[in-house]
């Protein structure tokens, strides 16, 4: 039988990762490494970098692909049958290797923000005692890229994604909204007069980008240097908090 | 003239700091430190502890005292004007140390998440070239405690205060809420029937304590624990995580 830790490497910078986070490696003597993401930025070969960078006796790594995601009949049933698939991955993986007593997954951003390794270590039969390392998230190293609060004094804030703006619009009694999971640039439906931006592309990275100001005139900016950047790289990753400007 | 470097240290476990962290540290010439905080919560020794973990030849250290916060006649205003009480504090003391080319702060949590040092940088004169580096926030010690996302699937969540919950209750159309900056555990101020909590004190740290229920099963139980560890540890640093129950 062995145990779980996911652990949270940040969004591309080597140098986020925590001291604890080095210690989990170290102690892991199995580490699942995804062949190739949905996502083009979890970049090939960072999570080996980062392994032989707090170790010179790098545990043994078991490779899995993750598979496609299904054309969405509903959103929520696609994921739900996705997670099961990469479960099954998973666990095919921790059984090729039955002597792993402590197997970890290196996980970009924090495992407990948008992303699905707890679901999935949940679907794991037997059942793993789960642990998880915090990492910083794209959100973090967008605010500190911008040198800004994330939220204005004593004041909430909402933290939701691209999707839920384009169906929901902007949330009731928000006055700052922190966008994640955004393909689709969907502060493009609000109305762009009444708030302020601040973007970031690759937050963390050395190609990082940043741009902010009032939406309406830094839109076009952000979509021209959203699609030259995706192009010169072949994926992008962005994020964004916006503000609703006084009236 | 020098720079400020803002270094998110965690919350309490030196083991929460990123190699980028300890970089900034080893590059800094100046490190001011608070004698004591407001907040007891800042541990004495923790940001020694975090220099002489990271370096042989520790930069200097300026400590200066955090002066009190007025009793408030105007909740805003009161912070304004203490952080203008602050930001003096952190003048004179690099005053003291002109050749100081490097000067950094370590700051509990991320200076990014309801923190005042960057408001008390900018009132600096003249204006230094400031940078933030991300730290792991109490937030992500306690979702990484529980082992849980902070998010449901595709989901928003909103981040609010203590004081909010208590003057404007539950946010509009929410239904994951994380409360900080909660001295009154706010949370009795709602109907308790409708909510689930995930609770903890100490989060990250060795006296870390955590209980998570149905808000009317284990709010005694809360509030016994929280005034117990207050009176043993003379203080206590805790947060939480709602969610309303499906009706």
């Amino acid at each position: 039988m062995f145990d779980l830790t996911l652990i949270g490497i940040g969004t591309g910078n080597p140098d986020h990762v925590t001291f604890q986070g080095a210690n989990a490696i170290r102690d892991a003597d199995l580490i699942l490494i995804p062949r190739k993401g949905e996502n083009k930025a979890d970049l090939a070969g960072l999570r080996e970098e980062i392994i032989a960078a707090v170790t010179d006796t790098p545990p043994q790594i078991a490779y899995f692909d993750i598979p496609k995601r299904r054309a969405e009949d509903g959103y929520l049933r696609g994921v739900d049958e996705w997670h099961d698939a990469i479960a099954l991955r998973w666990q095919e993986a921790i059984a090729a290797h039955p002597n792993a007593r402590h197997v970890a997954l290196l996980i970009w951003g924090d495992p407990s923000l948008y992303d699905s390794s707890l679901r999935i270590a949940s679907r794991l039969d037997p059942q793993p005692q789960t642990r998880v390392i915090p990492g910083i998230t794209a959100l973090q190293a967008l605010t500190a890229a911008h040198a800004i609060p994330i939220n204005d004094l004593g004041a909430p804030y909402v933290v939701t994604t691209g999707r839920r703006i384009r169906d929901e619009g902007w949330p009731a009694n928000a006055s700052k909204v922190a966008v994640m999971l955004d393909g689709e640039c969907s502060f493009q439906s609000l109305d762009m007069e009444g708030y302020d931006i601040w973007w970031g592309a690759y937050v963390g990275m050395k190609q990082q980008i940043l741009i902010k100001g009032r939406l309406t005139e830094v839109s076009e900016e952000i979509l021209a240097n959203r699609a030259r950047c995706r192009a010169a790289h072949g994926w992008i990753m962005d994020i964004y908090l916006l503000k609703k400007r006084e009236i």
